[in-house]
């Protein structure tokens, strides 16, 4: 029997999803948790894999198990064997063909940016922080530049083990709320540290020390060396997964409210 | 000299406003930094004292000093010597008859509640949680009752030290967003525990355990032993303090933003 889950996370608890010889991945916690419910071992395959600090509103993985459990035990059995950081959302039963990570279509991420001369004290480890003010139309504009399939080298961290440098990005936006920015992105898959170097990027952009044509050619030139700074992780939430209908899973695409 | 500041924390990494023994109080850490500032002691004076795990969006204090420092030490330099969690917001010089705490005319709070069948990982310690759903039209007609002069016994905490258990509310409404219900007070003081006490009283009626009819009646017994259970302190922030115009203090009105 094969199980899909979806799962929200506090990332500064945790040393990112994936295990850790540690056991402080995310991945950790919930197969062990899973593993008291299902009285055997269990093990999980993720839509994607977050960095240290990256949190999510909607993770989405599966495990195989011969273990048969009410879905609610799968929830609310998991969630009493967790830290609060992090919760199981839904549990549903899915056809043995499904593979959360290779049969999801795109990946969602939100990047909350709280914009003040002060740091954030009640949101510390949950949004980014830039101090200096920020124009947001500038912000979009670039934005809107990295929409379609391309070559990101130019955001892609040197570590980064993807085959191919090449994503197809179908959202690209910024917008304001009092004083956060929500950059959002939705693309086929992202690489590694793409988001949070795209961020750094755009907020460069906010302030005027980078035009937007600037930003289209660091884009074209596909050279990290030349990027601003990787953002820190604290604002980046993966908020959904986008899979095809006919695998009926529950809403996968969540979106930050605060 | 007098200094107003404005303040900002996280209350589940203190164990309330007020001077500790172990000088874990939010005050301590405080007057701590703003003695590195000043280069002598420092006494903070409150508009309010929250209690343990109760976060503070404006809290509003001031001190008395005779070091004469640009008003931006008094904020950054006073901020690189905090913990993440506090942040002074700002600094504003006061005539010598102001009082953070005599002069304020009135509080406001917010308590945030989440209502979903599972908890918030992410937001875990910034909210209440709520596991079955609740009905907002109840709710906020219960509210409405609170309205007005009341003597608040019925939500008053029998170690509240207060003279007398009679204010006047002028704010008392719920609102809804997405899966967050609001709650905002605002009256010229309030008890020990008494909107941790009314929330779980409105609570109560959301879920239809208690008419609004009978949460009037609750208001008017003024007796503590019939009310339901204290709620959680996470969802709980002090959001502003009214103070006279003539004082010309900065913005000290704060809204819940996530």
């Amino acid at each position: 029997m094969k199980i899909a889950i979806g799962v929200e996370y506090h990332g500064g608890w945790f040393q990112g999803w994936q295990s850790q010889p540690n056991r402080q991945g995310v991945q950790d916690h919930l197969e062990a948790a899973l593993a008291q419910i299902a009285g055997t071992q269990v093990r999980l395959h993720a839509a994607g894999r977050t960095d240290a600090g990256v949190h999510a509103l909607m993770q989405v993985a599966h495990f195989e198990t011969t273990a048969a459990r009410p879905l609610q035990a799968w929830v609310r059995g998991t969630n009493a064997h967790l830290p609060p950081w992090v919760r199981v959302r839904w549990a549903h039963p899915v056809a043995d063909d499904f593979h959360a990570r290779f049969s999801a279509r795109a990946r969602s991420y939100q990047y909350v940016l709280y914009n003040h001369a002060v740091a954030p004290a009640t949101q510390h480890g949950r949004v980014g922080w830039y101090h200096r003010p920020l124009l947001l139309p500038f912000m979009q504009q670039a934005a809107a530049c990295l929409l379609g399939e391309h070559d990101f080298s130019a955001f892609r961290a040197s570590e980064c083990q993807a085959k191919t440098p090449v994503r197809t990005m179908v959202t690209a936006d910024v917008s304001q709320q009092g004083l956060f920015f929500i950059f959002s992105f939705k693309a086929n898959a992202f690489l590694q540290h793409q988001i949070r170097n795209m961020v750094g990027a755009l907020v460069y952009v906010g302030q005027e020390k980078l035009s937007v044509e600037g930003f289209a050619d660091l884009l074209q030139q596909q050279n990290r060396t030349l990027s601003p700074p990787t953002f820190m992780p604290d604002g980046l939430y993966f908020t959904g997964v986008q899979y095809d209908a006919h695998w009926q899973l529950p809403d996968c695409d969540q979106s930050w409210q605060g």
